[in-house]
């Protein structure tokens, strides 16, 4: 379980069912995941990450879809079980389809093994590669 | 400079050179990065993750422009400088901006921050994200 | 279950015991965790593992419950889910509250936040910054 | 160089010059370090950013020279060459030693060491370490 | 579970049914690991995955049995829960006793926490190192 | 430079300069690389480095070349730069060749992927590896 445990909405704060109010009418969905129940015992960070990641991941030069993908990669790249799980939900809600998933991974897997390629041989940077 | 150094072309054996010409022409370009010129020295590396790559980057149900944002995604989290390098130059020769640069590194930013809020709370996986 | 299995004191040679002992006596404890019945199979490793800890996590230029804190926030950037359990524990015998719980995860984040945005960003560290 | 190019505040928006002053009035300096002139080219990110390091960062419950110590641990931990230089200059303006540095070193590494033996023998979570 | 669920081989499209079979007969044994299984929703990735892994894992400059020691340390130094599992089997499959393990992540403990020291001291490289 | 400089033989401590007298006689080599000599500031981590290092690096169920190549494979997965280009030099003192290394790295490389692919798709463990 957390380690702090988790807050649900009838115990919460009023500080804390804010941000709870505002997760859910961004997202149009009527619950709470466990990751802000567990933040909501610091009431700071749980409003300042929110916060953060909603103006983040707010359609700009990058549409939403790309961005959660990005996120999954990120996550499966750090081997984050929660965040694997999560953000696999929610970038299907944004219309990730078994198809992109699976060029997603593959793309995630390439980019993990060359990374160890070119450390491991110690390749220098192209001067045309410098800014 | 690299472990075992650089092949140039002019220096390649056929084989080489024959994965050297599949990716100026497939890259549309006419030079090669150290990367390859570094995994020259095994060519049976050289070949089986050039087209590996090939295979992996080319259009699908992803956009290579969302493949090479996510590769420099995972890049930038496993801190390979190489990677970063090469990868900002072809995500940009894909179309990134610097608006979309900028977008991406926030997102991964916030990705990898969560990813620590979330194992270092103990988050259990809710039952909805478990498939 | 662990690898190799875990070896209860009852079942311990003469050369575990010891270690064994010395844990519960450093500590001021009467049992042993797995990690230490896991390592047990290698008396060499437990040994030379246990003797690094004791003189590491000692009292030094920093106290203890620093020392618990920054090892709870490795474990947590590193997403080694046994040692955010135990190292949570122990920080928490050290003296860390809740508060502090989440301060430090607070910091953690945005470490691993920055960490990325500098890579990402390929920023070049300031003359000044040089030692 | 940074891949965007840095912002000198001669060069900067009065948007970036405000986040920039108040840097150097929080930190009691007269200069900007090149991660925020990188920043600088996405506003948003660079305020957002400098907002929640400077929340983060107060004093609370744990003090400014502990959360410089943790800052420091997760950047080592990740390989960032850029934040462990510029957070050991950081630590050592809010008081860190080279005593400390060097039992802060000692800790990381240890955390870092036992965090693999603990996934590698698989160990699995004591009960009583479970919340 | 897996995300895209498993693919038995009962239920397996002939392109994957050959793969599954070729793993069988490669590995000599009689069943498919998980991994492959949820592969098997992709099948150019399951094709290009296996074939790179049964040409890289084949004897040569080294044997079965290191390289294996050296899939599992990678996992170990990943966390990689799944990866540990599955390759200390395959591993003491190859060849790898107890004692083997034993030290094996030993090294490994000791390199992640070398790996730490040096970046946290910020080490430079020895002129005699660079090639 | 090394956070806290160099000390080098001349300017070393009677305790310092025995352990680098012993680094020399164990490795049969007539100087000190950077990593000890940045450690030297801290004479006791310097001493229980060296003799872990020393204890764990000794011919046993594993020779020494097998262990060098892990110690590599680790430094690579970690992108530790420094350490690549040390271990790369012992490793090859200790009988690695070109053709090792290239399959040393392949080896890694691929770890690292399988890696991300297993936790991407969350592979659940399958009942078989459970010990």
């Amino acid at each position: 379980m957390a380690t702090l445990g988790l807050i649900e909405y009838a115990d919460a704060s009023a500080e804390v069912r804010a941000v709870y109010d505002d997760i859910m009418t961004t997202r149009r969905t009527d619950w709470i995941n466990n990751f802000w129940k567990a933040l909501a015992h610091d009431p700071a960070t749980l409003r300042r990450t929110w916060e953060s990641i909603r103006q983040i991941m707010a359609p700009g030069a990058l549409d939403p879809l790309t961005k959660e993908l990005v996120y999954l990669a990120v996550s499966a790249t750090n081997q984050c079980g929660y965040c694997i799980a999560s953000h696999t939900a929610s970038a299907r809600k944004a219309g990730m389809t078994d198809a992109m998933l699976a060029e997603l991974m593959a793309v995630v897997g390439m980019a993990n093994e060359t990374n160890r390629l070119s450390a491991g041989y110690q390749v220098e940077i192209d001067d045309r590669f410098k800014t």
